[in-house]
């Protein structure tokens, strides 16, 4: 067994604190990696309070991870000691079904295998990236560029492929009319990804606040969306809507916006349930579809991709000890864009 | 001013009657169509009793028009005396905006003008098809081919563009596993195009007794919705799934029976906004699209796909006097599969 060390939430209503661990020695194709970096997605801290009602304590949150090999096994062939490497939201699926054979793990017809909180067939569950090691087969880990600013990577691994595969799969492309709702860890990301497709890009929020940083990150314009009469002029203007919140909201007031045969991609689930006027839907033959992270061969692209043209995702680095601190700003929206820790200081 | 007689409803608690009206004198680009049939789709009965809130009496309901032409405008150019042709929901659009130039006339962006209770420039309102005479601009009258069952072919001009509309905008084609959800009007058109498509077809019905109607319309299969065995069973087997339900229904229990990637079309809005659970689209990238009806273009390519494949609806042709019977038919479900008015008694 490998001794690992991170920071767990042993129970809903408790803090993170250190939290000492074993995990299994490095398989034939796995490989063991040394933790650098680790993103705090939003969904860490439902999961690290139970508001999901799945959660097996003690957690060790973290699926966006970025380290560096230590320790191949002998039959890895895709990496070697040294590399540059991400882990994301899953580190195994069934590998048989047709959405793995088509390279779309993500919907694994038998179920994946989340990075924290995942069940094992011996009981136990899933510890992810808020540690200082993790081991994963070959097949699961992804190739990161020594260009880029590792630290600014670890968002990409979960926030930069919900909007690159929302975005490529709309397809959005030169010359589209593109509005990104809300401006969060996966927002600021989709404007940089929408930017660089060519899109014509509107930052919509309902924090007039944004609009700098929105416009600073590279859109075009900005809608206040409580600003009625600005919204009534974008009534039919986008060809695409990506909306990233998951606050409650109506549906009806932004599929309004989209032109015929406009589509509203959805990535976030709101508390309550959303209600929906078909109406809305049928005036302009518009659609609503949904998307969730990427697969594998997905996320390797979208890590290239960034690697040529610069894109990593605006962050605060963190030492461990602060992550509770972080979790109170997330929870009050108070973070550009993402947090992530660094995981070498765990081990001083 | 041309003398009409048709059936108007005078408010909204009272029954059709016998109505004399005047409709005005036949312009250059338009036609004078004597009406021979007449469909009855539920939208009339709505309307006929205000249940939208906008209706203008007297109203003159009727959008599925089958007639001849009896007298031609001098700049009319597509149709002579004689001709059978058809009317459907619309008669005119603003002819200038980006839908209208692509031949897509039912989502002019100006808003187009229907048949029945349209809003006039003089105030008064549009007068529809129960009735014995129309005047339309020849833009907006469809050739129908004598090959068909004249009355037949009257419920295609709006239940049937809609059903067939929708399914090739899917796009489902050979192969494609197709449900098409209630098997009314809308439904029993959309199980035989989606059959010629080369679809497999199953329908879903609240309703066990509609197996045997459903089978010999040529639908493969027929799946009882509150059989829940067969619900589950069903769980990720259809690519497409027309939804043709107007009464109250939630989305998510039909969306889990698409596979990834797969496809709801709505054409009905429940007096009840439904409610959708975002998840049931995020999990497996599945989508939702309204459809409406279709444009002049698409309408005639209908008729003559029909035409070549011998695909009418399955009606009860009905005298005029007994509308009122059949409005209480339909609102009890208790037609197969619509009824069609022989106008032509009317003069009798």
């Amino acid at each position: 067994m490998i001794q690992a060390r991170g920071y767990a939430a042993l129970g809903s209503s408790q803090a993170l604190r250190p939290y000492a661990f074993e995990r299994k020695e490095v398989d034939a194709r796995q490989v063991l990696i040394r933790i650098l970096y680790c993103g705090i997605c939003h969904a860490d801290i439902h999961q690290a309070r139970n508001e999901y009602g799945n959660t097996h304590y003690p957690l060790v949150p973290g699926h966006e991870i970025v380290g560096r090999i230590e320790r191949v096994g002998p039959l890895v062939t895709q990496f070697n000691a040294g590399d540059l490497v991400g882990v994301g939201y899953f580190i195994d699926s069934c590998r048989h079904c047709s959405s793995c054979a088509e390279g779309e793990e993500q919907f694994c017809e038998t179920g994946l295998l989340p990075t924290q909180n995942g069940k094992l067939p011996d009981g136990s569950t899933t510890k992810g990236g808020y540690s200082d090691v993790i081991v994963v087969d070959e097949r699961y880990v992804l190739h990161i560029s020594e260009r880029l600013d590792a630290p600014a990577v670890a968002p990409l691994l979960c926030a930069g492929i919900t909007a690159y595969s929302a975005l490529t799969h709309g397809p959005v492309g030169p010359g589209d009319q593109v509005a990104i709702l809300g401006l969060g860890g996966i927002g600021h990301l989709a404007v940089k990804f929408a930017v660089a497709f060519g899109a014509q890009v509107t930052v919509l929020s309902s924090s007039p606040q944004k609009q700098e940083p929105a416009l600073a990150l590279g859109a075009h314009a900005f809608i206040h969306t409580g600003d009625k009469t600005a919204m009534k002029q974008a009534n039919r203007r986008f060809d695409f809507i990506l909306d990233t919140v998951s606050a409650n909201h109506a549906y009806d007031p932004y599929l309004n916006l989209l032109k015929k045969d406009g589509t509203l991609i959805v990535v976030g689930r709101p508390p309550q349930t959303p209600q929906l006027d078909p109406i809305s839907l049928i005036s302009r033959r518009r659609k609503i579809v949904g998307s969730f992270i990427g697969g594998m061969a997905e996320t390797q692209e979208m890590l290239d991709y960034c690697a040529d043209h610069a894109i990593t995702a605006d962050i605060e680095l963190i030492p461990p000890v602060d992550m509770n601190k972080a979790y109170e700003r997330v929870l009050n929206g108070d973070v550009h864009y993402r947090f992530v820790i660094d995981m070498a200081q765990l081990t001083q």
